[in-house]
């Protein structure tokens, strides 16, 4: 029996996770739910699981929920004291974006292994997670597909890490020279078949319909532009202690495999299933056992008939090699990344710039950025909030939109063709 | 630095098992040789090689060359003595049909592990392998790329076995009830593409074309009839101690995926590589390491391109079914069924019989087999023998071939049907 601990409840994974749990009650406690401001779901969740402890962002609605909180028996304490519960088993870190990262630090700091569906945590402090999490022996646990996947395929693989620092974080023996690649596939998002001059026209209500997995709109937005994918670089770089160059991105349009591992003899391992968030959740809160749940559905390889593999091509990707220079740059360079790309999304979704924006905004937000090499969770917190401001600027200031400007220049770019 | 003892060298899998010694002189000593009836190939292999040992079928023939031997240092010894001898760590068993079975018991009751490519063997003695691995601990090494694939995906998945007597013989902890299914791929052999009618027309000649692995005669045939796969999902069933039930066949023509298996919480891993025997055998050598080997091809799935998959039509696939249920009956069965099926390829690569002949005979030689339950190695050589003696028999007798008086029975049903 363990028990949970669950920050972002109320989100697209959180309300997955609740899932898994209540599939498997002979396995699964919640001890507490933790949200932001979607205090009737939590208060629905609360009366479901009946949680002993309970956390919001939004404190003042839950303090107006004081008497229906009481009655499920759930106290009210914060985030912070939630990730460190003396009798919690495992913190899943279901929230999204940087606001995360405090109470998962917190967890690690106290020996709590860390369910790990937020990546930009991972992406923005990846050296101060892994610092904590060496300290106290706390592991990280993937929970998104396609780190979960590569975790699947690096189960009983042994070797030497080929770098001593690049250890694993996910409780495994170093396998560094065994592995020679790790393949992160991508669906290539929303956008993958239009003409690439009609990107700029992208809607945000375009954006959030992915071809195959059904996600909170954020993530959707970065399966579109493959920052997603850029991110997940830098996350599998420290959950497995491989060097950047040895992480690659393989265009694969149908979500069955969802990542694959290339060992140095030349055998390849690839992990594929139907696309179902519950799963990659399961297995990390199972982990090392596998455990059948009772609605699950099976892949029919027969039935899917095909699968189909490609390069990406990186001039409709440009936030891919952003997010793999950023990571290969080190240093608070990730946070920029990540915080730059939330501010531009965001600022995307509000339509005050186009989809092609996000990727020059976000390079504008690194042109800019005076990075520190060993940064604390204050430089960490810093870099995002700067990168913000830029992209913030830029977008506001923009009396016509960065796409606009660029493709003022490209048309000079087409004249100055033309006239050659 | 590992000591190996070959038996088969001369063979496809023998021969390429040198080449992988070759390519990491570091890691492997070639100890010993056996070989059949081509003692010039098995020369050469005694000058690049140096083994202190070596064996021949054909005795009379390696007399001959004594002088030669003794000039490279090697002693001639029994196939026997050579698969006992002290100082060797693994013995790769690479001959083809049941002749292989008796040097494979002998080093398993030595305690020596056996790298296995002869699947007749554990196909016609599961039981007897099982019984005297397990008394002295030593382990079966898939080196088949079915079986070896399974073995790959299955490291470091733990669990229970289902049933304490199917416990795995590969050396992995056991782990059924994290098991689903295992699924071994088939390419569907050369005629996978030819209307069903024209396949009684099919020569010996045609048989030996295909489409993705070069292998040894015998192989390939079975790789047509599809009896490879039925062997190799009885040769699974006591690698690794899975029931019949959830063992599958799944139709992928490229090769590329090499068998997946299905967990019980919805997930699947898949082995994949290019078609390249010497993969798997390399990876029975240096288990449960990895090791580049220099000349080595890795597989770039965006240059495949695709990778498919269906579901075997069973009635182009009889060998198939009568695989499964001399399987799921036991006993001596499945010695029976090997036995038949050796002889009925040779009949049909003698121009004896016609291609669509082999299953006939061989479902003859399994209804008139006596099993025995619990059998011995002197059991499994006659049942071996007897089912061999059923299909000569058939075969020669048939004044008219076995598939004319077929073809006489299917033109009186199809006259029935007609009448109907």
């Amino acid at each position: 029996m363990k028990s949970l601990v669950i920050l972002g409840s109320t989100g697209s994974i959180g309300q997955q996770t609740l899932d898994v749990a209540a599939a498997l009650p002979e396995r699964f406690e919640v001890l507490g739910l933790a949200a932001g401001r979607q205090i009737d779901l939590l208060l629905d969740q609360v009366r479901r699981f009946r949680p002993r402890y309970v956390a919001a962002a939004d404190e003042a609605a839950l303090a107006a929920r004081a008497d229906a909180l009481r009655t499920c028996g759930a106290r009210v304490i914060s985030a912070r004291e939630l990730s460190t519960l003396p009798e919690a088993d495992v913190v899943v870190a279901a929230t999204v974006g940087h606001a995360g990262l405090e109470p998962i630090v917190a967890a690690l700091a106290a020996g709590k292994d860390v369910a790990l569906a937020n990546k930009e945590a991972i992406v923005a402090a990846g050296p101060l997670l892994a610092r904590v999490a060496r300290r106290t022996g706390a592991r990280l646990l993937p929970v998104d597909s396609e780190p979960s996947a590569i975790w699947q395929c690096l189960q009983g693989e042994v070797g030497t890490p080929d770098e001593p620092h690049l250890a694993t974080l996910v409780g495994l023996a170093p396998s560094g020279r065994a592995v020679a690649r790790l393949i992160l596939t991508a669906s290539g998002g929303a956008f993958r078949d239009w003409p690439q001059g009609h990107l700029s026209r992208v809607r945000p209500a375009d954006a959030l319909r992915h071809p195959t997995w059904r996600m909170g709109p954020k993530i959707t937005v970065d399966a579109a532009t493959m920052m997603n994918k850029g991110l997940e670089i830098i996350e599998a770089h420290w959950l497995f202690g491989v060097p950047y160059e040895r992480i690659e991105v393989l265009l694969h349009r149908e979500s069955i495999v969802h990542s694959l591992v290339a060992f140095v003899d030349g055998s390849m391992k690839a992990q594929c299933s139907l696309p179902d968030m519950r799963l990659p959740i399961q297995y990390a809160l199972t982990f090392p056992e596998r455990v059948a749940r009772p609605s699950v559905a099976h892949l029919d390889l027969a039935a899917v008939g095909a699968l189909s593999f490609g390069h990406v091509p990186p001039e409709r990707y440009p936030c891919l090699s952003l997010a793999r220079e950023a990571g290969q740059h080190g240093g608070t360079y990730p946070a920029a990344l990540s915080g730059a790309n939330e501010e531009a999304v965001a600022c995307f979704m509000a339509g005050q710039v186009a989809f092609t924006d996000v990727a020059p905004l976000v390079a504008a937000a690194l042109d800019r950025h005076a990075p520190v090499w060993e940064p604390e969770i204050d430089d960490i917190r810093q870099a995002d909030e700067l990168a913000r401001a830029v992209v913030r600027e830029r977008a506001a200031a923009a009396a016509q939109p960065v796409s606009a400007v660029r493709a003022g220049a490209e048309r000079s770019d087409a004249g100055a063709a033309g006239s050659a």
